[in-house]
């Protein structure tokens, strides 16, 4: 948004990232459920400005800003900057937990829904080599922790693929030994929506089939025991952590213009505090203006566009020599999908749960993925999907011999 | 074809494969080049059978067969199995050269493809990094090696997307510094079709602006310099190798059924000489039961699922008590696209060119690919490039940050 709002002022714009596409997190939790191949939610930055004459961009590693010499160094080599914006996001905050961070699977790029992908497709074959229930059930056991949107959209993914995919593709499996958890901290899922739509989520999810548990702190996982607050444990193979996330620190910044978890603090014209032509703004940046939002605004897409726009908006204002405009949050409301015909929806006003919400998320979703060929290949993925109750997309990309099943427990003839 | 041809046999098939999908491999040279996703052209093994009662999957690699036993060693334990046919098609053939082997890229896999997808897109972002046109030049000229229909559709996608894909997307990159080479062996390109189709393939690739040399051994390459046959060299950074296949070898044969290329010589039912039931087909399988092909039938999928279909029914009528029926190759006709507008096809004695041949090899590879979803999703892929130049799935998908450009060389600001 900032890039393409400078798109006819007269300044150079330079965007550097680590990948050359944009992601559209919001359809992560689909690739990573088989639901939709990984290219059809990212699009590769040079095509969206392959118009705008002032645009550059550069694939590269940031390593630290020299604000005192307006230099950015980056794996590409140094990189002079009149006005410097960070923009880097977040990622998966397992809160200080080691060895959760260890054995949990967090999903923030499309490199991990891939392999959550992978991974999950592998559960399902290797469980058809067992026979010894006690092995079985903790493969075919998936623990989504965290309540916002992501969980419970993956949780209503897999409770999805264990209705209408597993019992056509896998006869053999024992689908009844596989169960769907749902873990939330918090006294309900959803927190940001209100307590209806809360409620309707966890009804929905529950008809789905999905144990959901609130108020329900993880303790730790070693891989295999999941430890809860109360001190119970579960037997699970795949924990999918998305119970929080953290700014991605970038380096070279005064350590007091950081908070602990990794955003960096702006004033209202995004500026990093204590500098004139350094911003943050999206996920990275903590500002807190709004005393809706004593802690900074949401980690969400729509924060960190509109305050992309605010701030393209202010860069043209400082050439003109105006005074640059606060930035000021107007939330669009939001949003999430619990499965076939089940989603919740609130904006302007509006309370939405049930099939109409479910249109709305999908349209909305469809709209927002950039690109004519995208919208296409996920519109078709999506009437697929609706119509045969299938998933198209459900293979396993391996890299050499390393990745292969290496089971030999209870296998003498596994084909009776 | 083997499988599904037993549907209704009183057996039990059991499939076995290292992967979990099924790829159909003539598209895979657009995964490689950008113009498809890897899901499209990948279909899940059991998805296709998910309506065959008799049908087993089972995701392994296989170690060695004890045909003394009728056991099948695998690393999900031994199998034992009344009838056993190896369909382990071939991989890519460098005919000894260690070294060239260690710097070419095959295309065999959809690994594969993905990877030299990335490394292409690699090479292009690389080389705005730098101003020395001698660093620039091998990192932009792209080399095929073998002029089968691989080699042939590889170089008219390279010449595509330096037409229409680079001077959009990197408008700053000296697209004049990059070249195409097709190098072959032989005296002319597609040597399985007539010399008409030869030469009107060798005219388009031309037109095209590929440097075409038939004739040319290539003797050996560093991954920098490649020599040729004649001792002139060629600075390149990229040389896809499609130059020859070799069978996938099986341990515990006896040594006197394999030819030196990897292929098991089997007889005209296509028993592996000297056992009665263990079979060999596809381009695994040596029969030269026809004078057109003395040294046995080519490698390509048309013989392979005739061979599939053959030995069904011959395995049906084993258990009817018939006689078998020996293999009789049916060919069907071939065809290689060119580029945009520009392709050969021969068939039922046609010999096609041009815009007609194009739109049949279209219709040919859709129809052929496997599942609904697959063919929209390819139909939507080809409509858009057709109609706006454009390639959608030019990503990068990397793993970590070992992959991550570390390139410093004449960066000082590489943007000015």
């Amino acid at each position: 948004m900032l890039a393409k709002s400078l798109r006819k002022a007269p300044v150079q714009v330079v965007l550097l990232d680590r990948n050359n596409y944009h992601l559209f997190q919001p359809l992560l939790y689909q690739v990573a459920t088989a639901g939709l191949e990984p290219d059809s939610i990212a699009f590769p930055l040079r095509g969206i400005f392959k118009r705008q004459k002032n645009f550059h961009f550069r694939m590269a590693e940031v390593e630290s800003v020299n604000a005192a010499a307006n230099i950015l160094e980056t794996n590409i080599g140094p990189i002079q900057y009149d006005h410097l914006v960070l923009a880097t996001g977040s990622n998966t905050n397992f809160f200080g937990n080691k060895e959760i961070e260890q054995h949990a699977i967090g999903m923030k790029s499309l490199i991990e829904a891939v392999q959550i992908r992978n991974y999950v497709l592998k559960q399902f074959e290797e469980s058809l080599l067992m026979t010894d229930e006690a092995l079985i059930r903790p493969k075919l056991s998936f623990v989504m922790v965290g309540g916002g949107p992501t969980g419970v959209e993956l949780a209503g993914a897999f409770a999805e693929l264990r209705e209408y995919i597993l019992p056509k593709d896998y006869p053999e499996l024992p689908v009844h030994m596989m169960e769907v958890y749902l873990i939330e901290a918090g006294p309900r899922l959803l927190a940001a929506m209100s307590e209806k739509s809360s409620r309707k989520t966890e009804e929905g999810l529950r008809k789905l089939g999905v144990k959901v548990m609130t108020n329900t702190a993880v303790k730790n996982y070693d891989g295999t025991v999941l430890t809860l607050g109360n001190g119970e444990t579960l037997r699970s193979q795949s924990l999918l952590w998305s119970a929080g996330v953290k700014g991605v620190p970038v380096g070279g910044l005064a350590p007091d213009t950081m908070i602990p978890n990794g955003r960096i603090i702006v004033n209202e014209f995004n500026q990093v505090q204590g500098l004139q032509n350094v911003y943050a703004i999206g996920d990275a940046a903590q500002l807190a203006n709004d005393e809706r939002f004593p802690k900074g605004y949401p980690m969400v897409a729509q924060v960190a566009s509109q305050q992309g726009k605010n701030l393209g908006h202010n860069i043209i204002r400082q050439i003109k020599g105006k005074a640059m405009q606060p930035f000021k949050y107007k939330d669009l409301g939001s949003m999430a999908t619990i499965g076939r015909h089940r989603a919740v929806a609130e904006f302007l006003g509006l309370k939405l749960g049930g099939y109409f919400a479910w249109i709305v998320w999908m349209i909305v979703h469809l709209l927002n993925l950039m690109g004519f060929r995208n919208k296409m290949v996920v519109f078709i993925n999506w009437a697929y999907r609706y119509l045969t109750y299938d998933r198209g997309t459900r293979i396993i990309i391996k890299r050499g011999a390393a990745n292969i099943v290496k089971l030999r427990q209870s296998i003498d003839t596994p084909v009776q």
